[in-house]
């Protein structure tokens, strides 16, 4: 086993360093995250996160858009599957488990009845499935546990799985 | 009051047409949608949804990244703020209401412990606070209600705010 920073190109070193600075004092792990969307007509907006170059969104035109972009519930499994791939680069780095290829498809369900008003309630994902590619020569209750590691763990995984406030309020 | 398909540029018969599709066939509401991420090294992955382009994922450097792209909780948030841009022009459009300038400012807390390992529990957000500044003629009981409505009826945000079920098979 090895946990070199040259294993998977990850940088173990600094994930430890923060790791060791949040064990020491908790307040440091307490992190705020923030996106700043602007909406440029019909169902486009753009999303500025940071001083990253904007993100296109849209709608398909069989909900109304024009469909120059992924579209929200889209961007939302998106995220999915981009944060179960760092988990799996970080976990599998710390067991010395080689990563060769990661491919993760993410699907899910929408009932657009509540969307359109046309039925109250849960107007989101009723279910989201993750299907996860991983190709490694690691023992097969290695990469086990590499899986519960990185499910038991995922920032976006935990936060679509629980129920998390969200506060709506217009601005002055 | 006017409902013209001009009216912030919505395409109000498209989702007219699909909403009376839906209710004479709610088979047609049953909709399912996909994103495919593919890891390309240390933190980095990238995300293909249908035929657009592949959108860069990273870290930033203090959680162990190489800070090319948003990270994925930034990704939801973005998410959540580009579904109720859709939400407000869907809605204003139906009453009526005249979008001048809409930008939502979107940000939330993430306690690292869990996400490092140091604390069993909850790794997402804890919190979503969105701030909705929208400018438009409109009378304060006519925003009122637009506000209201697009809270009770947003994919992502009602996905936020329930506990989805996430599967997370391993491939063949």
């Amino acid at each position: 086993m090895t946990t070199t920073s040259s294993l998977n190109q990850v940088d173990l070193e600094a994930v430890g360093a923060l790791a060791g600075k949040v064990q020491q004092d908790p307040a440091a792990g307490q992190t705020r995250w923030a996106a700043n969307v602007h909406w440029t007509g019909a169902f486009r907006s753009e999303s500025q996160v940071r001083s990253f170059p904007p993100a296109a969104s849209d709608e398909p035109a069989g909900l109304g858009g024009s469909d120059t972009a992924p579209n929200p519930v889209e961007q939302l499994l998106s995220a999915l599957g981009n944060c179960l791939a760092v988990g799996y680069a970080a976990n599998a780095t710390a067991a010395g488990i080689e990563i060769k290829d990661l491919d993760i498809a993410v699907d899910g369900d929408v009932d657009l009845r509540s969307f359109l008003g046309l039925a109250p309630g849960h107007a989101g994902f009723s279910a989201i499935r993750v299907r996860v590619d991983l190709d490694t020569d690691a023992a097969p209750e290695a990469v086990a546990q590499l899986h519960r590691k990185v499910a038991a763990s995922s920032p976006v995984g935990h936060t679509l799985q629980a129920a998390v406030p969200v506060e709506i309020t217009p601005g002055s």
